[in-house]
């Protein structure tokens, strides 16, 4: 499919005006202001377009281009607008401006798709603001209840659901698993895969399972001068104790374990007081599900030392994850073949980064289509993907889902 | 000298209202509305007292008893008001208000002295909000320039001198060195010795130097799933191996440095983020000078260290702090004098912690007296000194003030 490469550039680039950062990036996290703002952005050009609109109670937002037989079940495709704090301009956003420029080519051409076409927009794709991430989807595929979601507190004690209903977007329409003949969602990588080997298109196999914790170590606050070293209980050093050894946990488990500390906070967190409460997150992901069950025992095993070694209680709370998961062959067959025809270099990866398309997955035939990241950069300001790698991502969206829209 | 034990504790737990946390501490940060507060407050008992007040171009305060020859050299004595971050209720204001106290006793029983008494507190005698600690007493003697300490800004980007005029309490009077004929500081212990050996009163010679560093390590930030382990410059890793190491320095050293990081920000600090940057501090603390400066140069050795081990970039920036201070033989022969009078048990130590005393020695004559904390604690909600041992150590201040105010 070929499709307007300018015109996909505009909406990208007006979508990334919303929560601009001075650094090139976006700050729009879930919920947010600018969350809200990108929604009704995005819902003004879903009406130009003349696509109906509908909202469920977790805010995802589905775009509906009717079938020629309105009746058959719909492909969906889609993405999120939320971003990390500090983001980047591509995540998500990629992959619901290709979904709409691909829709808006086959109305300019009048092409009619024998199922429905659905774009959605994902709540809370990232998952910052309010772990665990893929909320939205979750929820939808039946992985998080409902109510599960709406009692997430931010770290200013904000609730989820108060805040989906501030900004407007809680909507009637029960989220719930429902039929799907397929589901397809372009990303950038962000990793450096594709970059660092000059490839144009990453089709991806499968998701890997991810972990996240919470531990928190609590010690003795103490002024920093008079307490003796041996009488200290000093949580901060606990920490950084647990967090060297978690660092060092792949080297030992295997080379495509990742393992991240991301988010620290310590109290009182003053210069002469010793530390008496630390709390990290650690996320660790894996293609394979024994290893993520070693990586965890060792992460509590590692920590556990720590703490112990400084006097220290430890406590370890699982703030979510989600197992590893295979796409669907027929789905990367589709793309795989819209590939070789369009004649763009192409390989096959598994993602490292959770994706909701790791939720469409338990309800239909699901795979994902990666774009390269400039140095595999990403969740960060300076990330960048080149017009031309968005062009041809969102053409290979276009050819794969087309196909999937005419699928019998 | 007898005094009102009942006056002085009411007068201490009023006070300990202001700025008073859930948690039975203070949190009167300095230049914050707490802090304008507590400065009200006694600023009105001084008044009731018949005192004569003044405020300098720093903030700090001086409450002035004529001598009966009022053209002699004052003898100081005081301490400070401000608090740490949820702090305790007798770090600072015991000294301050113990002094006020004896002043109160001396006008009811109309005892003159020879010289002027002056009682002082200090501002910013912590540091925390607008590091380095005791700016007020350091720039009174000629450590720092004025306009040094007020171009200081706090983490929130507010400068102390706008902060100074806001709160009201940017005085007249010229903040430099001027003749003094002693001084003394009555504080809380802060540490475990006198509460773990029974001993009722600590007779402090000298405090131990001490040396503030922020160390800044500034890595690559990229999304936490796809960005293989060896690809990544982790900041919050290279800070953790660092403070780890940093715990270690004073086993190598000798067993009475201390070292501690109490203060750490991450950036960008969420879940699914490499870290980019962090920033911590460190403190450390010896009585000799040499031991300080090897100190020195472990801190920045092993940081260094942590900081190539993760390819990282690393900046050390030196935050102030203070060379070793013996105190006056002749000042601690007359605590000592009057504790043997008084028949308290009473030791001879050196501060861990570091206090106003430090530059008041720079200026004249100088020596402080401890109470004990019950458990060493300090710099936490549940500091305490028995009201027991805030009497008998208020006795003693008394005692060995009015010795010096009555000294030819």
């Amino acid at each position: 499919m070929k499709i307007d490469a300018s015109r996909l550039q505009t909406s990208m680039e007006e979508m990334a005006r919303i929560g601009a950062t001075a650094g090139g990036g976006v700050h729009r996290l879930t919920l947010s202001d600018s969350d809200k703002d990108a929604r009704d952005l995005f819902a003004s050009w879903v009406k130009s377009a003349g696509l109906s609109l509908s909202v469920d109670e977790m805010g995802n937002m589905f775009a509906r281009r009717e079938g020629s037989d309105d009746l058959a079940t719909p492909v969906m495709v889609g993405s999120h607008f939320d971003s990390v704090p500090n983001g980047g301009r591509f995540d998500g956003s990629l992959g619901v401006l290709a979904a709409l420029e691909i829709v808006r080519t086959l109305n300019d051409r009048e092409i009619a798709t024998h199922r429905p076409i659905e774009i959605v927009n994902w709540t809370n794709e990232e998952g910052p603001r309010f772990p665990p991430s893929m909320l939205g989807s979750g929820v939808f595929a039946g992985a998080f209840e409902r109510d599960f979601a709406y009692e997430v507190r931010d770290t200013d004690g904000m609730r989820f659901v108060d805040e989906l209903e501030r900004i407007g977007y809680r909507g009637k329409l029960p989220c719930q698993p429902r039929p799907l003949a397929g589901y397809l969602e372009l990303h950038v990588e962000q990793g450096p895969a594709l970059f660092t080997s000059g490839i144009q298109i990453g089709i991806v196999e499968g998701i890997r399972g991810l972990t996240w914790l919470r531990i928190t170590m609590k010690g003795a606050r103490d002024h920093a001068g008079p307490t003796p070293m041996h009488m200290r209980k000093d949580a901060l050093v606990g920490a950084a104790r647990a967090i060297s050894a978690i660092r060092d946990i792949p080297g030992n488990l295997g080379s495509d374990l990742v393992t991240t500390v991301g988010e620290i906070s310590v109290s009182p967190n003053a210069i002469n007081v010793i530390p008496e409460l630390v709390t990290f997150s650690v996320d660790f992901r894996h293609r394979d599900e024994n290893i993520l069950t070693r990586a965890h025992q060792a992460v509590v095993e590692v920590s556990g030392n720590a703490a112990k070694q400084e006097g220290l209680e430890i406590e370890v709370t699982p703030l979510g994850g989600s197992t590893p998961m295979a796409f669907d062959s027929g789905v990367i067959g589709a793309i795989e073949e819209t590939c070789l025809d369009k004649g763009y270099s192409h390989r096959r990866l598994w993602s490292a980064a959770g994706h909701d398309a790791r939720y469409a997955a338990d309800l239909c035939p699901t795979a994902m289509i990666f774009a390269p990241s400039v140095n595999g950069k990403s969740h960060a300001e300076d990330e960048l993907t080149l017009w031309e790698d968005v062009t041809r991502s969102c053409e290979i969206l276009g050819g794969a889902l087309v196909s999937l829209a005419n699928q019998p």
